[in-house]
C-alpha cells in the first residue's frame, strides 16, 4: 500500500496575524520588549488559528529504530544501547523521562525497528517495520514499501494523540549517521559539514564516520529527493517521524522540534510538503556539527543554544515551558487600558509603523 | 547606621565538584551531552553544598524606586509608570506576575523609593528611602545615609524568605540610565557603550540619553568605587538589590538574575565582595545595549538570548525553569549501572580524561 502525504493547510493568516500583532502591542510592556518570546507567541497562536492560544496535553513520541550501518563502526555505542535505552525511557530514568515529569508531557515510545523484542506495557507503542534497517553500505537500508509503512504508521500515531502539541524524540544508535545522509543529500552540502560526534566519538572516530558516509552516499547516487533517500539511507524511526509531521501538521497541531535527528525527520517532511514547516518551533541548536547549517536551511530559528546533544527529546524538552510562557502571557497579561498604565512618549519613543 | 557588607563564603569545593562530576558523568547518556544544562547542574550543586540539590519555595523579589534625572528627558515613559506597573505586578497583569504564577514563583514588590503611597496591601513591602531619588545632574542622586540605609534594608529582606532561591527584579523608570552610569564607572567603559534604548528610545533619545549621562559623569568624577558610585547615581532599588544580593550569597542562596539593571546592582555587589559572583546564575542576555559587555566583564554565561529587554524579572521567571529541570537531572536521572545500559566503547569514544 503506498503512502499518501496528507493535505496541510498553510496557517499564514494576515487578519489573524494582525490580530495577535495588535494584541501583544497593546500588553503592558515596551513595544516587542519580550523578544523571540513575542514571535513564539504569534506562530503559536498562528497555528492554533486563536488570538488566545492554549497548549494542552502536550505529547512527546520518542521514535525507536535500530541501523545496520552501524556494523561498519559509525557510533561510540553498540546497538543494544537503543533498547537498553527504551527500557529506561519506560523505566523513568532517562533524562528525556526526568523532563517530561516535570512538565507535564505524556511520554510514549515508539518501536519503530529497534533490534529487540520489548514485552508490551504502558508508554510503549509497537510499530515494529523489521529488527533494525538493513546496512546501507551494502543495499537499500529498506525497501519502499517498509519506508511507505512506516510514514502511514506515522500518520496513524497522530489520529488518536490527545493534546494540541506533538514534541518529537528519537532514539536509535546510529540515526546521527541516517541523519547526516539524508542532510547531505537533500541539502546538498559535503558530509564532512553534515557529520559529527554523534554519542561522543573522538577526531579519529568521527573522520572514520566520514569516511563510512562518503562510501555510502557514493553506493546510491540516484537516492535524491526525500523518499528514494529514506529508502536508501533510513531509518525505521526517522522515516515513521516524518510520516508523524506531516500528519501532525495537516492537523494543525504544533510541533516541538528537538535536535540533529528531529529536524532531519523535519527536512525530510518539508521537502515533501513545504507548508510542514509553518507548523514547527525549533527548540534548540544542538552541539552536534550540521545542526546549525541545517537550521539555517530551512530558515528556523531555534530558542536555545545550550550545546545539547543528547536527543531523546530532551531539548524539546528543556524548551518546553518557554511555549507555555508565550501562550501565557499572550492570554493573561494586562493591556495599558485595562490595567492603566500611562503609554510612551511618542516624542522620543521608537513606535512600531 | 552604616552599612557592614556580610562575610560571604566561596562556595567553591574541590571534592564536591568532583562527586557531582562523577555523578553527571555517570549518568546515562553520554559524556557531557546536556551541555549547559551540566554546568548549571553543578554549580547549583556546589551553591546548595549538596550532590542532590533540590531548589525550593522561589522567590522573586522587585525592587522598584524612581530617578531625579527622568527629569532631564532620559526615559521614553513617565515617572507615574514606576507606581502604575507596580500596581500592575500586585494585581497580577504584568509579565513578571503571568511568569511567577505559571512557574509558583512567590512575588513580592518592595517599595525602596517610588514617587508615591500605595495602600499597604499583601505582596507588597514598603522600604522606602526617599520619594524618588534627587536628579544626579544636580548632585548626589542620594545621601551616604540613604545608600546605607538601602542596602542594610536589602540584607534584612533576606532575613525573613523562604525558601533558597532569591530571583532578581526590578521597575523604575529612569534605572536603565543609572545601571549605565555605574557600569561605566566600575568597569571603565565609554557611556555610549553602556546606555541603550530602555524601554524603547528612537535614536535621537538614545543620543540625547548619552549626552545626559556624560554631562551627569562629569559631573561626579570622585565617584570611582560601588559605594560611592551608588550614592551618586542611584537608585533606591539598585542600592537595596545590592544588600539583598551580598546577604542572599552570605546566606547561600541560589541568586538567579535578570536583565541590565539587576546585573547592575550585582556588578556592584561583586565588586564590594567578589566571593558574590558564585551565587548568581545569570538568567539571559538581554537585548539592552551595554549588557554583553557588562556580562563579558563578569565573566558570566547567560543561559538564554532571547532578545528580552523588559526587566521587572521578567526573564529571570523565563529561566527558571531550566534550573529546576538541571537539579531534576542531576537527582533523578539512572546511572549507567542501575539501568543496565552498556557504555562507550573507548576505542572510538572521546572519554573525558
Amino acid at each position: 500500500m503506498h503512502y499518501h502525504t496528507p493535505t496541510i493547510t498553510d496557517p499564514s493568516n494576515t487578519e489573524l496575524a494582525q490580530l495577535l500583532q495588535h494584541k501583544l502591542d497593546n500588553k503592558t510592556k515596551p513595544l516587542g520588549s519580550l523578544g523571540r518570546i513575542e514571535t513564539l507567541a504569534l506562530r503559536v497562536g498562528m497555528i492554533l488559528g486563536t488570538e488566545s492560544p492554549r497548549l494542552s496535553d502536550p505529547q512527546m513520541l520518542v521514535f525507536a529504530g535500530d541501523h545496520g550501518l552501524v556494523a561498519q563502526g559509525v557510533s561510540a555505542y553498540p546497538s543494544d544501547v537503543t533498547w537498553q535505552m527504551v527500557e529506561n525511557f519506560l523505566a523513568g530514568g532517562a533524562a528525556v523521562s526526568v523532563l517530561a515529569r516535570q512538565h507535564g508531557i505524556g511520554l510514549t515510545v515508539v518501536d519503530c525497528g529497534v533490534r529487540h523484542d520489548f514485552e508490551p506495557r504502558s508508554g510503549l507503542i509497537i510499530r515494529k517495520v523489521g529488527y533494525g534497517t538493513a546496512d546501507s553500505m551494502q543495499g537499500q537500508a529498506m525497501t519502499d514499501a517498509q519506508r511507505d509503512q512506516a510514514l502511514r504508521q506515522g500518520g496513524e500515531l497522530i489520529h488518536n494523540l490527545p493534546g494540541n502539541v506533538l514534541l518529537l524524540g528519537e532514539m536509535g544508535i546510529g540515526n546521527t549517521s541516517a541523519a547526516s545522509l539524508l542532510m547531505s543529500r537533500l541539502i546538498g552540502l559535503d558530509i564532512a559539514d553534515c557529520t559529527g560526534a554523534g554519542t561522543g566519538l573522538n577526531a579519529s572516530g568521527v573522520q572514520r564516520k566520514i569516511d563510512v558516509l562518503r562510501a555510502v552516499l557514493a553506493r546510491h547516487p540516484e537516492a535524491n529527493d526525500a523518499l528514494s533517500a529514506l529508502s536508501a539511507f533510513g531509518g525505521f524511526e526517522i522515516a515513521t517521524m516524518v510520516g508523524a509531521v506531516l500528519q501532525a501538521a495537516a492537523d494543525q497541531r504544533l510541533i516541538v522540534v528537538d535536535g540533529f535527528i528531529t529536524s532531519a525527520a523535519v527536512l525530510l517532511a518539508v521537502s515533501m510538503v513545504p507548508a510542514a514547516a509553518e507548523y514547527c518551533v525549533f527548540a534548540h541548536q544542538s552541539g552536534e556539527r550540521g545542526h546549525a547549517l541545517m537550521l539555517a536551511h530551512m530558515q528556523a530559528e531555534p530558542l536555545l543554544d545550550l550545546g545539547l546533544r543528547l536527543g531523546e527529546g530532551s531539548g524539546a524538552a528543556i524548551a518546553w515551558p518557554l511555549l507555555v510562557s508565550a501562550c501565557a502571557l499572550l492570554r493573561d497579561m494586562a493591556s495599558f487600558e485595562s490595567a492603566g498604565v500611562s503609554r510612551q512618549e511618542n516624542t522620543v519613543a521608537n513606535v512600531r509603523a
